[in-house]
């Protein structure tokens, strides 16, 4: 089901001061995971944005399981569909130890051009297309 | 129905090279507004850490609408109310300029005593009580 | 001396495990000091940036003296000299409740224009004439 | 001269609207340095604060070169000295591609335990020693 993987490991500073990595900081996690995921499919978010076409996050889910904490790694993986004119990110986080699930997501994008909506755009239909084949 | 409000500014370093607010930023703001809450009505986040109850996100959903850019102000407003064991913040980010909505969310908590999720905590309940009156 | 100061409140999600302030927030309390007081001196940060203009820090320098913590309230203040191309900004945090020095820092920022180091820009030297009046 | 070293990417929500990694972002990269090397020499950060052992920042000096932008990857480099009662942190990151150097800082950091300052630990004597061996 997961298309993309990617490692991260918990730094201290992200860590809030209940000891356990703080809600906001899983935001990032999920981001830099599905840049890094364009990226890998030659799709770059900055590039992207410099021509005036900006994914933009529409509207944000999140289930929390298992906190993160001081020196943890874990698993970020995704899966991507295409629902009307959203593109849907399905995002998991896993902790490495014990391949506990820390985190579920779904993020909906929207493309924008030029700052007007758009029901899609080439590069990122390629990587539906894949994700379907 | 909104029981408590508080303004903000957007920091520079808060927007990110789309030159808008990033969106885990948006959380930071949610959750400072429900600490502040919890604050006016003489209850500490931190304490309650410290007396070993820690009130939790279990799920958070949030709908991006209007982004903001550097220099704006912002109102961020909340009402909580009860579901089961869950203790539920809906909040919701007016701009100030123009009273336009930000961003709205829904953010689910549930309360953990010493590892062990509680169906209710004393001081959250009076504030529920405080809301339906 | 101070030319300009700022009320601020410690947000928890800025406290990390040591359940202090992490260091690296402080940089950001600061960098919004003096991004607000050239905005109040009609300055913009991010105006200057469209236009092509980036005011850079090349060097800086922090004495951390008594750390914030969670609900701690505290003033931000500064002045600002000119030493050869340099614009360098001394900043000190207070603490509000007891007037104790958090900080000390000192700031240097170098004018870029269009990526060309530059030795003055006439809306910050202005600043820099107010300050000396 | 360097005894360590971790290798990183910038993540774009790291970068602020000048489309660079904002100035505070590095503290992170340093701080996540130190606490890396520390554990690879089984000294970790979180348990030592569990014991009442805090490593705190004294004072914090950096010299900004070259600045990173989206997508760049890094090597962060360290070496430690000892300095009357201070551990002295030298670092310093290199862009990956050409080896450049982003940055230089120097990071004086005491012990202090249960409140109090304290002229040396045993973990972190240890370190010193192994450097200079």
């Amino acid at each position: 089901m997961f298309k993309y993987e990617l490692e991260f490991k918990v730094h201290d500073y992200e860590c809030d001061l209940q000891g356990i990595v703080n809600n906001s900081v899983y935001q990032n996690y999920l981001e830099h995971t599905r840049h890094e995921y364009l990226l890998a499919n030659n799709v770059s978010f900055d590039l992207l944005h410099q021509q005036g076409v900006d994914a933009v996050v529409a509207r944000f889910e999140m289930a929390y399981k298992t906190p993160l904490r001081s020196g943890d790694e874990f698993i970020s993986k995704l899966y991507v569909r295409k629902d009307g004119i959203k593109y849907v990110f399905h995002q998991t986080i896993f902790r490495k130890e014990d391949n506990k699930v820390c985190l579920k997501a779904k993020v909906e994008t929207v493309v924008v051009i030029d700052g007007k909506l758009t029901a899609s755009h080439s590069q990122l239909e390629e990587l539906i297309i894949k994700t379907v084949e």
